[in-house]
């Protein structure tokens, strides 16, 4: 399984706007990140986690007890990854097969908002992990917004790596009696599913009849 | 959007069968992992990257050029993690808005298998991706084993956590005025597409027609 024919696309510092459109695609289209930091024992952590985007940072969602913000706390850095399988390359080699995929990795310091920041962010994270739902919402109370830890992360050290399209076969391979292409695949959003409390006469609201990323 | 009503399951070591047999559940559904290490300058980095689980160990792939196969090298512990989001929980709460997941985070010292080790390996890596293929295809050279690298993580830390089911909402939001439930998610895999360059008359094999995970 080949890891090597990855395009890399370039740091944002140097970034042409496609590739920062397509770094926003990617984290716009993911629900969950994979946040890696420093325990206070010393080791790595990687844990998943909701995230949203919001123009050049990423908010981070968590409670106060998680292991993230205590690392933050403590000076570690962060990094964090948002990933999107496209397809299981099927090449006429195990050396060549791979698979399609979309990925985004940004680095840096994350920042815990402050309690007078939290209200808003928190509004920003719901708007965007499902947009249209705000409104019909009641406000966070204070102790809610209390209970939950947001972290922001700037979008200064990110680079995004992508394979698309078909496999990549050795020549010597190609006259292979066997069967090589990719299978597809992706996220489906189905129907909703009410809850078994809703009272009757609420509709599914249309921005959920039409859920996707 | 809460992040607390996790189930955690136990540790392996004071497992039950139950927590085992979820725990290889979410590790055999998943294509990808998440690796955290540490790398030469001492900050946490986070890759996507292929895994098998093989019995009581995952295998990682990887190219001898990765940041994994350096930390690994310099005696960087890891932290592994594989997620599947299954939907999103539409609470009539912000904060009780959630995601359903099923989530596994391995943590401990990988190796880096020999070069005696690694033929067999990439085997068993090319066997649990696509049953049925490694039959058909060439025997890896010994050039494509040795540009390979193969990192082994042994399942003795693991822990598992899982949201299912519907929003846990407050009681004194359940006479709110709005829809509740959960927008199902999952990995749909689509009809296998050809290389473009595929001979005539080489059919689709039945193990990549009924391909899912």
């Amino acid at each position: 399984m080949s890891s090597v024919d990855r395009t890399r696309i370039r740091r944002l510092p140097e970034r042409a706007v496609s590739d920062r459109e397509a770094i926003e695609a990617v984290l716009d289209e993911g629900l969950v990140c994979h946040v890696a930091y420093t325990a206070t024992d010393g080791r790595p952590v990687v844990i998943p986690t909701l995230y949203v985007r919001d123009g050049d940072r990423v908010l981070i969602h968590g409670s106060n007890s998680m292991g993230i913000a205590k690392a933050v706390r403590a000076g570690s850095p962060l990094s964090v990854a948002v990933t999107h399988l496209d397809g299981v390359v099927v090449a006429r080699s195990a050396f060549n097969s791979s698979a399609n995929y979309r990925s985004v990795v940004i680095h840096g310091y994350g920042r815990l908002l402050e309690p007078e920041e939290k209200a808003a962010a928190f509004d920003i994270i719901v708007d965007r992990l499902i947009p249209g739902r705000l409104a019909e919402l009641r406000p966070s109370t204070e102790s809610e917004i209390a209970q939950t830890s947001v972290i922001e992360l700037a979008l200064d050290e990110v680079s995004a790596k992508a394979r698309a399209g078909g496999p990549g076969d050795d020549p010597e391979d190609l006259d292979a009696d066997v069967w090589a292409g990719v299978v597809p695949m992706k996220v489906d959003f189905g129907e909703p599913i009410p809850d078994a409390g809703l009272h009757p006469g609420i509709k599914l609201p249309d921005y959920l009849r039409s859920y996707r990323r």
